[in-house]
């Protein structure tokens, strides 16, 4: 691990941190919304999990984030898979993904800054400084949807384009 | 695009990014050397390409990237890959990632932590601060990765873990 008040700081916004992220979720939600209904919920390649689990972890892991990045108070690692069950449509996993949406937009302003220096425990397991575990949401996000592209192209359906974020 | 100067600045270190981006790096090092040599250059789901050019596309951008993020003089988007040939074996693209490694890690404590909030525009074409276009390229591999875990699982091979970065 580096040090990481060791070395010169680079000036990051708040809002461009938030921009990132959002400009992320919104590529993620239009793969998501890609799949076919059946396929959402049964396709994979390699037993891989399909799509709805990969989005149900998402939608977890980033609301129990967003509330443990703005309050310090986490759901614990079980809870967050077990607090959401999985809805029985596609059309339900999307309006929770924009519940969530709405909620880090809300928990933003929240946020002082200096919050994203601080050593904390996300979710009563992942200590680091919150900076690096907000980095690791987004790359946890980017990774999952790496897998999607890779279904979407197996079932012959074109995936939105990756650097698309708007 | 959100106003990046508008918003309380989070204070992130240039060593921070640096652990971030090598971590990531490490991590998709050991995926491209988990693939045996035939798959590594021919497996491919769904029509992508498979697992050398993907590499190939990485190793191109961050080599070309670090230099245009240290010097301010970019390779023409063109120019990113014609100047990385497909080499002939695995070993070949395994050294010359190592070689990228070397370079980032060497050309990194010659950029002044500013040159991230300059307004550039990478390989003549992609604007913006480098801040996010830095983050870009780190997305970009995950992304890739992300499609060659799927690969590997395809192929009945248990992928590294994404979480570990050392």
């Amino acid at each position: 691990m580096t040090d990481a008040t060791a070395s010169p700081m680079v000036a990051v916004s708040k809002d461009e941190l938030l921009g990132h992220w959002q400009g992320h979720r919104r590529v993620t939600r239009r793969v998501l919304a890609a799949f076919p209904e059946q396929e959402f919920f049964n396709y994979s390649v390699g037993g891989m999990r399909p799509a709805a689990k990969l989005a149900m972890e998402l939608i977890g892991m980033t609301d129990g984030g967003v509330r443990g990045l703005a309050s310090r108070e986490w759901d614990n690692v079980n809870e967050m898979y077990a607090k959401y069950p999985m809805p029985g449509t596609q059309a339900e996993v999307l309006q929770m993904w924009d519940r969530v949406t709405e909620q880090i937009d809300r928990s933003w302003p929240t946020i002082p800054p200096e919050r994203f220096g601080e050593v904390d425990k996300a979710f009563g397991v992942w200590e680091g400084r919150m900076f690096g575990i907000f980095q690791y949401w987004i790359d946890n996000e980017i990774h999952h949807r790496g897998q999607a592209y890779v279904y979407l192209r197996a079932l012959g359906i074109e995936p939105p384009a990756f650097y698309d974020r708007e």
